[in-house]
């Protein structure tokens, strides 16, 4: 199997097939066709048989995919089968919500710290995790080896922890302050821009309009 | 400025152009060129004067873009230039870290109702609106006329409350739950996967091993 050559919409897509085979065997199935596989995720058959040759092909003629192996062995590709240590930097309700997604531990995301600025929160826990203060951060990244730092923290702030993180050796940053870091090439970071996905759904609502209106003008122009 | 030929990648930038010129903005900063602009979002000058100019381009010779300008525009694309209201069904950390958030509300999303089962929940304000009871939903949504609705509950019930929701007169869901919604085709839809993004941060740091891996096999070849 060589990694090397996937493309990075394939990539994309590998947590939803994940996702969707993780229900298929809540439910018992054992194995499943690329079409029954492409009803299900509205991506067509040879979409999926091609997406999933990437990997060498899990699929059998005439038997369709195991669903626990190709769970299985697309959950190693996504890196699923180790442990990460993460900590949440910022314990409002974001950061509570993150802290207490016990899906994330299922899949080996191992929530170790949770810090904050604010004293009023300070002691507080969240799933058995104490919350401290900011500034035990350092010592905390530097003794425990953290892989994944969330930050739900002010944009104002962010940009600063996060590169500090990084010096500290954190070795990647989940944004969720609505601001870009600037940090060096070799961190992962991955943004998620709420705003942005809000702001999508006003432009698709505005153009749904705007497609209305000129349904509407063509109509009247019929009428004449 | 014929919108319908605008393509869903520069769709996907305009977001974040949006907010790289608030962010001057705020710095009274009265106009930019494409080179700074570039610089700052690390997308290449000519991309920016090619995606600009799909709105008929705002950009004078010589002088580059006017902020305001640009930002007003923009901002109308994406229907920001009215108001949107908005319910919260689910009332947990997500939910309420949502509701807080003032910055949508500055953008003309408005929290109209925030819902959910919990019965201890209910009776809470966030803001200054009162978690009601899920049974008052479709009252609520027929009498407010709810443009969007945002789900932060459990993947078991999302399916259903999407749909009634849909059916009761909501245009657009912005669905958190880790599940996918089978809406009409004409219904918005916008996904925010959390597990998802964390497994593109698992997927990244695995491969970023597997090039060290590599690396060093190459390295010990060379030692040879």
């Amino acid at each position: 199997m060589n990694d090397k050559e996937i493309s990075s919409a394939v990539v994309k897509r590998l947590p939803r097939y994940y996702r969707y085979l993780g229900e298929l065997m809540e439910k018992d199935v054992v194995r499943i066709s690329s079409k029954e596989l492409s009803e299900k995720m509205k991506v067509t058959a040879s979409q999926i048989r091609q997406d999933l040759n990437n990997f060498g092909g899990f699929g059998q003629q005439g038997y369709g995919y195991n669903v626990e192996y190709l769970y299985t062995e697309i959950g190693k590709i996504l890196g699923l089968d180790r442990h990460y240590k993460v900590i949440i930097v910022g314990a409002g309700n974001l950061g509570q919500a993150l802290a207490n997604y016990t899906d994330f531990e299922k899949r080996g995301f191992r929530v170790v710290g949770i810090f904050d600025v604010n004293p009023r929160l300070i002691g507080m826990t969240i799933r058995g995790i104490e919350v401290r203060i900011v500034d035990e951060l350092e010592t905390f990244v530097k003794e425990n080896g953290v892989d994944i730092a969330a930050l739900t923290l002010p944009k104002t702030k962010a940009p600063q922890i996060g590169s500090d993180l990084v010096k500290w050796g954190v070795r990647a940053i989940w944004n969720f302050a609505p601001t870009d870091l600037n940090l060096p090439d070799d961190v992962i970071v991955e943004n998620v821009h709420l705003a942005e996905s809000l702001m999508r759904v006003s432009y698709n609502l505005r153009n749904r309009e705007r497609e209305l209106e000129q349904e509407q003008v063509l109509a009247g122009m019929e009428e004449k």
